[in-house]
This record gives C-alpha cells, sequence and structure tokens, in this order.
C-alpha cells in the first residue's frame, strides 16, 4: 500500500551501527518490523512473553542476581555467605539485561522497569570504587586481572557492557551506562598502553568495548579494544589443557587462516576484529577476516549453520571433521556466527555474509528453542541415533529448561530481542532487504512493506514508500527466481547469490518469486561423516526426519532416500510445521554382524514413504531418533 | 621335528591364572615361545630392548621415582620439596614394574635388579606402618580414601599389587610381594565387610586383588575384590563432571546390559568381574559380562581392535557411533579389551573371545607402538586428515616419546612381556593355539611346535610332542581354510570361527592352510561414519592407505577404491611392511563448494594404483594424512 506521507521518523539504534560510515549502514532497530505473524516476527513475541521471563526467573534461581545481592550487602568484613554457580554466571544476567534493552527498543515494553531498578541499585552498590565489578573475583577474594586465561573477567565486562548499550539504546536508561562506563574507563586505565598487556581467554570485550565507543564517542574504548585484538595471538596465556588456540591466543590475528579451536571465542574474536576494522578502517585486519570466514564457513560450518565440531573442548576440528552425530555445533557459536556475519555484510555489501546469516538463524539457531520458547539445546547435532544416551547435559536427547552453564538460553533471548535490526539497511543508494520476512522496513529516504508467506513460500511483494535503489537478497539456492516490477527500473536481475536491484518511484512494487521446489543437498566428498547421504532442504529451511513420523517397527536408522523420486509438500498452515515434505524410499534391514563381507547382496528392501520436517521443529514431540543426512543407497 | 624326549618342564605362571578349575587352563608364561623372528616374538624383542628401558627412563624423568625417595627420605617435618606429575603417577611406574616382571619371567633377565632393590628399599619405607602407600595423597598431605571418586588410589594400588604379582612369578621376587599384601590386607581391613563401603573411580583394583589372591591363597583378597564390584553400580561416586558411568557406577555389575562410559575403567572392570567370576562361579557374573560383551564387541568397536570413540570423556559412544577420524580407541582400552577376552576364553573356550584378542593385539596395539619402541601413540584413530592439526596430544599426527597422561606406554610394555602366555591354553584334553604365531607352546601333556609365517603366511605347519587333542583356532575369515594331518586323527574340521580339533599321537604333524586372499570388509549400515567406504584386510591384518604412498599432487582424500579390481601383493619379507597391498581405483577431483545440489554429474576421475601397508605400521615416515576406511563410489 502506497501513501505519500514521509517514512515515520526511527530513532532507536541496534546493535553494531557503525560510527565510521561502512559500505552498507544499519537501520534502527525500531524501523525493522517484522510481521508478528512471520517466523521471525513470531519467534520475537515468544521471546518476550516466554523466553526473556524465563530467563528472568532463571537468573534469579540459579543465583546469578543473589550474587550481586551478596556483594551489595557487604559490610566492613566483606561479604556473607558463598558466591554460587559458575565463574561466568554474572554474564547469564547481563545477557538477560541485553535481552531486555534490546525488547524494550523493539516492542516498547516496561514490564521489567522494577527489575532494571532493583538490579541498577545493586550492580551500583557492588561495584568497587575503581570501577571493577565481577561478583566471582570479589565475592571469592581473588585479585582481579590475576587469571585471565580461565576467571572471564573481561568476558563477563564485556557483557555488561553490551547490556548498558542496549539498554541505553532501548530504553534510554543511564545508570546501566554510568556502570559500564566506569568498568571500561577501569580497563583502559589497568589493561591500556601504559597499562598491563593481559587479554582474557574468552574474547567478547573487544565488540563490547567498540559498542561502548559507538555509543559514547569516547575514542579511548576504541584504542582499547584495538589493544585487545593486537595482544592476541602471542600465547601468553599459555597452554592451558586444550592449547593456545582455545584461548585464542595461538596466532596473531592477521596471521591466522584457519578458524580453529574454541568455536564460541573464534567467532566473537572475529565479531570484534570486524568491528574494529569497522570503526579504525585497517584493511589489513578485513583482509584477514574474509580468509578466515572462508575457513570457517568454507571447511567447518555444518548445513544448518552450526560451527565447532568437538565436545571435548567446544573447538572446531580439522577441515570438513563435520560429524552430524557429535556435532557440538553450540547455539551461542551459531549467535556469534550470525553476529559476525552482520559486521561483514556491513564492511563489505556482499550477499554471502547475509545469506549465512539466515541459515544460521532458521535452522541451527531456531532449533535451539522449543515451541513454548522455555526448553533449549546448548548443542545442536544434525543425528541423534536410536539408542541415544542422553544423560550428559552438553547431548542430551530433548531441550532443557536450563544449563549448569547457561550462557545460550539468554544469549537467544538478547539475538531475539534485537534480530529485526538484523533484516534490512540503508546504503548511500536505498535500502536493503537481507532477511526476507514479512513486516516493513524504513530506511533513510524509503520504507518497504513487505508482503510474504516466506520461508514457507517463495512469493515475496515488496511496496515501497519513498523513491531509492531497492535491493533484496536472492538466496545462492534461488535459481530461477523472477521479478516482476511496477513503477521501477530494474537495476539489476534476480541472480541467486547477488541481490535484485531495483530503482523505484515513490509506491513501486517489487514481486520477487523465489523457486520453492524441495531440493538434495550433497557435501563436500571431504565430508566423510556423510558420505553417501542427501540433506533435503526447501528454500533455506533444512528438513529432518524423526522418529515420531515413521510407523511402529521403522527405525531412523533403516530409511534409504530414492533420489529420483519426487518430493511433495503437505501443508499444514499455523503449525510448528506449516511445510511438512513426503518423501520416497526404502526400508533398509538391519544387519547382525557389526563387520562383515563387503559386497554381499543387500537384503531385501521394502519401499515407503515418510515424512520430513523443519530441522528448526524437532524434538517438540518427545525423544527419538533423528536425521538432517538420510542415506541415499 | 618329533622326538621321544618329555615336554620340558615349566613353571612361570603368566597373567591371570585361576585357582578354580576353569574351561581353559593357562599355559605358563615360559611353556609359550614365539619365535624371535615372528611378528609376536620381534615385537617382545623391541619390548624387552628398547620399550622397558625407555619407560625406567621416563618414569626417572617424569618424577615417578623421586615421588618415592621424597617419601622414602621424610624426617619428623614430612617429605620435603613436592609431589610431581599427575595424581596417579605411582601407577607409570607399577605398570613398568609389571613389565620387568614378566619380562624376567619371559627372558629369565637379571638386567633390572639393581632398580628393583632400589625402589623395593624405597616402597619399604615410604609405605605407611599400617600398609598406606600412595606417594600423591602421602605426598601432599591429603587423608587416604576420602576422596576416591578422583584419586585413583585404589587403581593405583591394584597396579602395584600386579607389579607384585609379575615380579614374583617371573623373577621370585619377594619383597615386592609383601609391600603388596601390606596394601591389600589394609583394604582388607579398611574397605572390607567392616570397613568404609568404598569403591574407586577407576576400576582395576578388582582384577588385581583376585591375581593376589591366586598368588597367595588368601581368600580375603577374593572376599575383597567380590565386594568390590558388588558395591559398583549404586551411585555412591556421585555424577562428577561426566555422570555416574564415568565411573562405572551408573548400574550395578548385573543390570547393566550396555558398554558405556570411560572405555578403559568399562574395560578393566569387566576384567575383574570375569576374574571374580572365575574364582567365584557365580553363573549370573557370566552371563552379565556375556551381555555386556555383545555390546561393546558388536556394536561399539573398532575394525582395529580399538574401543572408545569419544573424545571428550574417553568413552564408548552410543551404539555404531564409530567415527574413524575422532576415534578415541585408547591404547590402554585395547589392552584392556585384550585382558578380558582371554578370561572369557578361559572361562567359555569360545574361539570368538581369541579372535578379538588377536585383532586388537594385531592392529589397535600394535599401531600404538613404532618401530623403535620408543614412541607411542595413546590414541589410535582410523584416520588422520591432510591439514590435521596435530597439537593436542590425544590426537597428534605421530607417535609421542611420552605422555603427561602417561597410562599407556607402560602398559604396551607390560602386556608385550606377557603376551607370550596369551597364545595358548591347555585344557583337560589337550593343547589349545588361539593366537597363531611360530614358536614351541608346551601345555600339561603335549607340546606343539608351531612353524609359519602367519600373519603373512597361511601355512601354519604344528609338530606334536607327546600325544592327545590338539586345538587349532580358525579365523571367523578363514572361509575354506583347510588341514591335512599326519600322525592324527581329526576330530573337527576346520570351520571358521571354530577350532581345528585333532586326536595326536606323539609326533604327529597338522599343517593348517588359511586363506590369505585379501578382502574387503564392510560396517554394519548403522556406522554411519563409514558409509559408502570398504576396509582392506588381509588374514587378520587391517590395512590403510598413507599419504607417503601417493604420488605428488594426489591426497588420501582423493582415492576411490574400484572394489571390482583385483588387488596385488607386493613382498618384501622382513620390512616393517612384509606384505603391501596395490589397490586399483580412481582419483576423485576436489570440489569447491561444501555443500552443492545433489547429483550433479561428477567430475571425470583419473585411474590410479595405489598401495596399502598394514594399518598398525603407519606413521612411521613421518606425519600425514591416513585412513583404513576407502570410500568406494
Amino acid at each position: 500500500m502506497h501513501t505519500q506521507d514521509a517514512p515515520p521518523r526511527t530513532r532507536i539504534p541496534g546493535p553494531a551501527v557503525p560510527r565510521r560510515p561502512a559500505r552498507l549502514a544499519p537501520i534502527p532497530l525500531d524501523a525493522a518490523k517484522p510481521d508478528p505473524a512471520s517466523l521471525l516476527g513470531g519467534w520475537q513475541e515468544l521471546n518476550a512473553t516466554a523466553t526473556i521471563p524465563h530467563c528472568v526467573d532463571n537468573v534469579e534461581r540459579t543465583s546469578a542476581i543473589e550474587n550481586f545481592r551478596r556483594l551489595a550487602a557487604a559490610g566492613e568484613d566483606g561479604p556473607q555467605g558463598t558466591f554460587k554457580g559458575p565463574w561466568f554466571a554474572d554474564s547469564d544476567l547481563y545477557k538477560t539485561l541485553e535481552a531486555i534493552g534490546w525488547e524494550a527498543g523493539r516492542s516498547g515494553t516496561g514490564r521489567w522497569a522494577d527489575l532494571l531498578t532493583e538490579l541498577a541499585d545493586l550492580l551500583e552498590r557492588a561495584q568497587a570504587p575503581d570501577g571493577y565489578l565481577n561478583t566471582y573475583v570479589q565475592g571469592t577474594g581473588r585479585e582481579p586481572f590475576t587469571d585471565l586465561e580461565w576467571t572471564h573477567e573481561l568476558y563477563c565486562a564485556g557483557h555488561l557492557i553490551q547490556a548498558a548499550v542496549a539498554l541505553h539504546r532501548g530504553g534510554g536508561d543511564e545508570r546501566f551506562l554510568a556502570i559500564a562506563r566506569r568498568v571500561a574507563d577501569l580497563i583502559v586505565r589497568e589493561l591500556g598502553e601504559d597499562g598491563r598487556p593481559l587479554i582474557d581467554g574468552h574474547p567478547e570485550i573487544e565488540t563490547a568495548l567498540v559498542e561502548l565507543y559507538r555509543e559514547t564517542g569516547e575514542e579511548s574504548y576504541l584504542r582499547a579494544a584495538e589493544l585487545q585484538i593486537e595482544r592476541r595471538g602471542h600465547r601468553s596465556l599459555g597452554a592451558g589443557r586444550f592449547g593456545s588456540q582455545y584461548f585464542q591466543d595461538h596466532l596473531p590475528v592477521r596471521e591466522a587462516t584457519e578458524a580453529i579451536g574454541h568455536s564460541v571465542r573464534q567467532l566473537y574474536l572475529a565479531a570484534g576484529v570486524t568491528d574494529v576494522y569497522l570503526e579504525n578502517g585497517d584493511e589489513t585486519l578485513l583482509e584477514a577476516m574474509e580468509r578466515l570466514w572462508d575457513s570457517a564457513f568454507g571447511t567447518k560450518m555444518y548445513i544448518t549453520g552450526g560451527h565447532g565440531s568437538r565436545h571435548r573442548d567446544e573447538a572446531y576440528g580439522d577441515p570438513y571433521e563435520l560429524p552430524p552425530d557429535r556435532a557440538y555445533a553450540e547455539t551461542c557459536a551459531s549467535i556469534a556466527a550470525l553476529q559476525w556475519c552482520w559486521r561483514m555484510l556491513l564492511a563489505t555489501g556482499k550477499a554471502r555474509y547475509a545469506e549465512e546469516m539466515e541459515r544460521a538463524l532458521l535452522n541451527a539457531i531456531a532449533a535451539s528453542m522449543d515451541h513454548t520458547g522455555t526448553a533449549f539445546f546448548y548443542s545442536n547435532p544434525l543425528q541423534l541415533r536410536t539408542g541415544h544416551d542422553g544423560s550428559h547435559e552438553d547431548a542430551p536427547s530433548e531441550r532443557l529448561p536450563w544449563y549448569n552453564c547457561a550462557c545460550c538460553p539468554p544469549n537467544l533471548a538478547r539475538l531475539l530481542a534485537s534480530a529485526g535490526a538484523y533484516t534490512a539497511t540503508s546504503g548511500p543508494d536505498g535500502l536493503q532487504l537481507h532477511l526476507l520476512t514479512a513486516g516493513t522496513f524504513t530506511g533513510r529516504n524509503m520504507s518497504a512493506a513487505v508482503e510474504t508467506g516466506y520461508p514457507w513460500d517463495g512469493d515475496v511483494l515488496v511496496t515501497v514508500s519513498g523513491a531509492g535503489e531497492l535491493a533484496v537478497r536472492v538466496p545462492s539456492w534461488a535459481e530461477g527466481a523472477t521479478a516482476t516490477v511496477t513503477g521501477g527500473r530494474v537495476l539489476a536481475e534476480p541472480v541467486p547469490g547477488d541481490y535484485l536491484r531495483v530503482a523505484c518511484d515513490d509506491g513501486a512494487t517489487v514481486r520477487l518469486t523465489l523457486p520453492m521446489t524441495p531440493r538434495l543437498v550433497r557435501a563436500d566428498e571431504r565430508v566423510d561423516a556423510v558420505r553417501g547421504c542427501a540433506a533435503v532442504l526447501r528454500g533455506p529451511i533444512v528438513y529432518c526426519v524423526e522418529q515420531a513420523d515413521l510407523p511402529e517397527g521403522v527405525l531412523v536408522e533403516q530409511l534409504r532416500l530414492d533420489t529420483a523420486a519426487p518430493i511433495t509438500e503437505e501443508r499444514t498452515p499455523g503449525d510448528l510445521t506449516p511445510v511438512r515434505l513426503r518423501l520416497s524410499g526404502t526400508i533398509q534391514p538391519l544387519g547382525t554382524e557389526l563387520y562383515g563381507p563387503y559386497g554381499q547382496a543387500p537384503a531385501a528392501r521394502t519401499p515407503i514413504t515418510f515424512t520430513a520436517i523443519p530441522y528448526h521443529a524437532w524434538a517438540n514431540r518427545g525423544p527419538g531418533a533423528m536425521r538432517v543426512w538420510i542415506p541415499t543407497a
């Protein structure tokens, strides 16, 4: 619908809004309004009504808040009682606060005003006169900044800073920003150019300091972030239990060419380095990040957008080491990957970064939350076997309400609350739509109303207000995509993996039609773990087969996919799985010998048709076997 | 050759000689004499001249001995200096001592007499008046038996007992036996029926106490072992970091049906339970062990005889979770598996147990040692990728001289020194040959001189002295095996997976001919990680392809095996790889897309013939890619 009104005024910056002009500029958080009926918009509503409250309950239940009360109430004799939870418990609270900040910006809610007041009081009282604030270090009588390979002090400080930035942007809160600035000022003084040359075992402070610089204009914060990344890679943290790559301290950031070590740490660091590039323009940093990105996304990423294939050290494996069953694919890693891609997108404007954001968001990240928004996966495997032992927290058979190491649930909350900001940007020439979803998206000079059932349907109708260039991302799988334009001129046809570009008059409509035929995908031959298998995708959605959909007596492990047979669709709009797929194949009889002669005639197979559901919806019907990669012969 | 002499008198018991008559009886250690020119005999010589001295050097270098000196020299103020190494460092020394004990029995060497005297002095001085002896607990001021889930106190005590038994059997040493008895007596008093109902997080004491009972006849040791296994499975050790299955405390031993948790602990426990069965005859224990064995060897064992597929907790995975690249397959696990199988063989007389002993010995265990006998793998993967990061001790690219956790090298030394005893048994009716190797093997009433180049050649010529029933194991892969007998009567023809049985007159000859044609093997369809691949075996030997054998520019990852093409042999007798295989196939061009459309026409492949070498000989020519399972299409 087209009106002559000026675009609405918008004002709330979302995550990672560069001060220095980048190739693309984010649009404000409240300038992106995914339709609540869309997949993304629905998740955002669920996050607001269920996930954030669940996180608040759990940071209370697990004593993450109590640790602050304890410090705040400390008298002359120091705090009473004992610190509770893991040493990085503060960050669970901070990520929850960040979610509240973005949610205030997104929806304008004041639901948590009392909590924010209480927490600001607590943090102010708990904060040391010099600005130091960490309930584990202060609460256990440790010396600040003496054991940074393990204590996560700067990691927690970074999450405090990010929370303060989000609360300031989203709700105008000044108190948390002041608390965070005192922490950052301490870091500048103590660990700055004239201070101790320390880094943290877990990157996170880098991106946080850049964000605080963006929010305050205080250049010493940017300089502190630069120092943090320049100091990395000189093995100053030692080898620890898992080697210096675990700490991301194995090679200077400009020399590292392989994504390696703890995957979340690798990806947070990469986001921070890219943030520094966005502000200081050091092209050697961007070149290094492009190389590293090719390694991570070209040789070590799961088809779901998961990262990290090893449980032992939560780490990337060797290139092409991508087992579906023991995929670690930590939820936080996919969130970090999305955040890194966002920064690379701003820096370069290249569609591939947006495509990987979409892959992660609609698959690995979406899978980490159940349909109630209150149970979560930490690890996101692509296969669960019949007979799986789900007793380990890192490989449960179903989503858990919370974790001893609870980094993921509040990380998901802060991501979803801010996710609208990742959908579109406003470049020098107009508006760019990166994550296709129904809703309205407003840039500097023009606004787009998007009507679509994507990712379930391929028709995307964009109605433009204001004149300018509209860019709509065409996914790389969308061979045969077409565009119909009224009131505009096509500058670039819809080529898969690039942007459809249209010079729009005010009121123009652009209809992009993406082919949504289900398709089979294979992995590189070197991904040994899924040899002889195909994955089924439809649009950006990865599908899986789940035991709950199979007849009695047939195991997921017995399915063999007929790759030549047509795939049909079953539609149940509004359902958790609005589009299910029906596949054809056979049932492989189970063998009895672990090892036997090669080439024996296979036992006769029975034909079967079976259902595949979106991977992100798995494990919502009780525990059971599942697989994304289906054997084809 | 046939003589009328009586069989030589023999006397030195080897490992695990039941007091209660079992289905089969071990022959003495010095009644089994593998030919030094045979594969096994050669390893035993290498062990004597290189590995045991290397272990002795390293328990000195790493302070495992120094920890005892420190305790022995302690005055009124307690020990000076600090304990060094991991909390289970004592066991490295004890396993080295056990190796020396068996080696004395095997070869009669007195090479380490001075060391034994020094160590007996040290241990006597370090041992507390009540019998307690553990340099970690005593040397760090801890209280004995208060933290058994982690301290390995009974584990170390078990290895001391096993060392003492070996030194007593092999060299007649009484001092270590007395030290060990004081430890065992303390365990009986403190942890016995009227004592504290404790168990150790790492099983090992069970089998040790049974062995000490066998050596001394002291029934309280057997009773203590029974108590240890009855106390398991009631979760008294808590969950720890990895769950109660890690401690083997998740289910009572009679109820557990799945091999699970830390694989070495699982297998040592199973050996101990079987030992208790062998002495007390409780059939419910044997039934439980048969069930557990089917789980371990039928659903969770690598084709090399490796056990344990997870690095995180050194554990068994789910059934059929057997990744070749991230195989943990700890050397100690295969040694423990062999020891368990030996006990099951004695209990039942079934060939399958001997077959799995052979598989482990000639493949996973043999691979753990280099050709110099002084470098070792702790983990024994079946695949190493191009570009592998070998910086982690648990997944190095080459064998290492020693490990921070050095359980494996001295375990290998004690196994090889005693390995002769595992080759044959003496049942009520005669002599049974289980591990086919050249040498002489003497039972109660008859002796066998075996001439063979096995496992490289399939001809096994046995010449018997004394009359009785000779049983020769026919491997399950030996379809078409034939036997020719002179001076005897065939009681059972050579059926694969069973025993050729011949009623022999004195001087009889039995020629068993095994088909040694290279063969291709496939894994159960549920072993997803090697789908579409074949392994190449010849006789009991698993083969692999190694980068060192490929032409410049061709990667191991590019090889595709033509399963219809003939396999030829290249013989270089006396070499590290006396029989190499030449395989035919093609070179798969490398792709450029991690994920792409399924079913695209494959790029044209170039034919290639390539070499496979015995898996156990890999990584003797520098680091490089390797794989056992070769893609077939």
